[in-house]
């Protein structure tokens, strides 16, 4: 799919080059999917084709925002796990419903998931489950959506809703090494050049997965040049579980195991001790931070600051809706900022630019995609998000006595500013609606696989009494 | 300004009758700005002339959010004071800008700051500041919003930038005096009932207002039967100054003088410690809270959830749109649901229901105005904010296994959802545009206006070398 020619005139762009925004001004062309010119000099290029459009410096162009860690379907649970113990949101909340899903829940909550993230300008999607190769087929790639999709590996024994959390878990290594061969035949298939596509390997966690399976996994990633998104440290029943199999905690025990690598995406992170945080930095562990996701189901800060001051790289994931209930990372920019300002009793640590830089170049450098996407470079493809600065909240713009943009994008954008979204060049939003999916038909397939679920899971739901029912209950919402 | 009779039909609402959010559905009848009916009964009301909104079940109504703690001007600084250390906020970042401020720079900063306000839902305005008089008659007025706006009263005997920190601040008694006398006056024209404005009297705070000024301000207050808005423990300068003059803690200080009373709406006050919030919350102060602005400013979480479990009565203000970087109650929400929940680390604090009551009922019960705002019932004020549940971020839109809408509101909603704005029965935003201002216009006035600030200040902006200006030198953004 090539697409016209696209034209941006007098706009400025936060391109990314260099250590902090790359602020230029001026032009930007694209052909064949692919940014051809960036800044004033790009702006003799003209074009009597195609699309072009006249930012009369009130727009700012930036790459395509990407979310690293997304559990899409999920959203069909939207605001009905919230505000309740850490302790319940899995079995109490989740779960009872989860586990009815089929492949129409699947892909109607990835559609609907896929439509808000790209509304507020995501174009890569960082997409986790087993179920990933059928949501690439089904969802992604006919809308020529870029992905870095993890297949999710587990080898629990039992539904999670029958375990016993304080006994070992019994593992069953067969479904494992399946779910390895699954993962490696899905990998083999994509490639990002040609799919837009980057399969990673995902042992779910290291309580939920053999050793040996996670060991094997590692090798098949080196082997592919890929990577291992794996749950590291995630919280109290995973640090239980991994105690009792093991006499450790997770960080030792993937160190023990010469697991902390370069090769590592991992997520969360929050029950990290300081220490540990230091031993996955130096070994070069990039760590995939959700924010809000973690602050809400955990009442926890996860660790983000404190890992990049200690060298680690990192990068900002929505996680899924039925958590921190939307997948917008622009929202998660002035989220992460607040969380980490108040947990550091810092205002100047997390500065808007570095969010900036963490939802897009950084993203791309941790995904070993920064030739291709995560900055408005010549040769780049074409995946980039385009603010009206003149929207209300994006008032005043000014560069003098310096340029505020960057502050009003983390800190006053809600979303609606986004323009246009660029993937591969094509415009797949356009004055802030979705070309390539019919918005209210998404809508509609996902209330109705919502509906579906609720009737089939409902009750259970409500038999678990957790402390969200017990308040629906008592009449308060 | 009566406007058309307006019949709402097939719309879900949240009333906030009762001890929750008093959910009810069915119709809502509005006629001469006033609430005639609500619920089933209301749908044989009908109307054959006027408004008539079919929300088809995917729209909820609630009152509209009230924003407690508003310093409208200062949106023309909007990104021009973020990321730097908490002492270098007002003196290296504020002051430079703000001191050239005239009438013209008032009224478009603060019409910038309504309308993006009115936009994500604000119905009630709680403006602060000396010039408040003249936003009243230029801008509050005009528009036919609703205000409860503070006259503030200053009596430091010279500029900010020129005083010295360390000393208590030479203060001149007779400017508080004839602040105070202004403050009078403006409350003895308006009346809620007659112009929809109420006018709180604002010593600024006690390190920049004599004591006896302040106490005269608080007999003044019980003469109009209004209340005093004030600053309190908001920061480590105050302190110092408290300290210095006094010998004790602001806090300590309003005790001793019987000034901690259920007259006082004391903001901030995340320097006041858990003892002092007690003593505060025994003698029936109120709070006014913004989450934000002091994360922002401060790198500090404003002691709300420990307020409200003293027992105190707390609402929310989104201050300064130089701080916070933007006015939207609703944006505060999750904000604030997040910063207690990771504060008490604890999920369960600070739920949905919970802080959609803080932004309009109980609001309205801290100003006193709750006869007439803050709930759908027959006979109130008609402002209410109308939700679109059809945006992919308030899908889907469930009622079983329990009702999810205030989960999605509070931790999904963006603001662009809001598609109508009702004050006093008159549609002030449709379809999610304002009615009663000319958007673009609003925003090229401010932005002519902050032009000229920068112009004016930039230099000296510049030259107080703060923080922010020092990453602006190093290009990085």
């Amino acid at each position: 799919m090539k697409g016209e020619p696209v034209f941006l005139r007098r706009i400025h762009a936060y391109t990314m080059r260099g250590k902090g925004l790359g602020y230029v001004r001026g032009c930007i062309y694209l052909e064949n999917g692919v940014i051809i010119g960036v800044g004033e000099d790009a702006c003799s290029r003209g074009s009597s084709s195609g699309i072009v459009i006249d930012g009369n410096w009130r727009m700012i162009v930036l790459p395509g925002f990407m979310d690293i860690h997304m559990h899409t379907p999920l959203v069909l649970l939207r605001g009905l796990a919230q505000d309740l113990p850490e302790i319940e949101w899995m079995h109490k909340a989740i779960s009872p419903l989860a586990r009815w899903m089929n492949r129409w829940h699947l892909a109607a909550g990835s559609r609907l998931a896929v439509l808000e993230a790209l509304l507020s300008g995501t174009t890569l999607f960082g997409d986790y489950g087993s179920e990933i190769g059928f949501l690439l087929e089904e969802v992604y790639r006919p809308l020529g959506l870029k992905a870095a999709a993890t297949r999710s590996i587990n080898a629990l024994a039992e539904p999670m809703s029958r375990l016993n959390l304080r006994k070992p878990y019994p593992l069953d290594e067969e479904r494992g090494f399946k779910g390895l061969e699954d993962a490696v035949r899905l990998a083999e298939k994509y490639s990002f050049e040609k799919h837009g596509v980057k399969v990673l390997i995902g042992p779910q966690a290291v309580d939920m997965v053999p050793l040996n399976v996670v060991k094997e996994a590692y090798r098949a990633a080196e082997d592919l040049d890929t990577l291992i998104h794996m749950h590291v440290a995630q919280g109290g029943r995973e640090a239980m579980q991994i105690k009792a199999r093991y006499g450790t905690s997770t960080v030792r025990l993937l160190a023990r195991h010469g697991l902390l690598s370069p090769r590592l995406l991992a997520a969360h992170c929050h029950y990290a001790s300081d220490e540990e945080l230091g031993m996955m930095a130096r070994r070069g562990v990039a760590m995939a931070s959700c924010q809000s996701s973690i602050a809400l189901i955990d009442g926890v800060v996860p660790p983000l600051v404190r890992y990049l001051e200690l060298g680690g790289r990192a990068a900002l994931g929505t996680d899924q809706a039925a958590g921190n209930n939307n997948q917008s990372i622009l929202a998660e920019l002035k989220i992460a900022a607040l969380l980490n300002k108040t947990r550091h009793r810092d205002p100047t640590v997390l500065p808007a630019w570095r969010l900036l830089r963490l939802a897009t170049r950084e993203a791309a450098e941790i995904l070993g995609l920064e030739k291709h996407v995560g900055s408005i470079e010549e040769g780049k493809r074409a995946d980039m998000v385009v603010f009206d600065l003149k929207a209300p909240t994006l008032a005043p713009v000014l560069e003098k006595p310096l340029r505020n943009i960057a502050f009003n994008l983390v800190y006053a954008a809600r979303g609606h500013e986004v323009k246009y979204v660029f993937i591969d060049g094509k415009p797949v939003v356009e004055e802030g609606r979705p070309t390539i999916l019919d918005a209210e038909r998404v809508v509609e397939e996902a209330q109705k696989a919502a509906e579906d679920l609720v009737e089939k899971g409902g009750a259970e739901y409500l038999a678990e009494d957790s402390h969200l029912v017990k308040k629906w209950r008592e009449g308060l919402f």
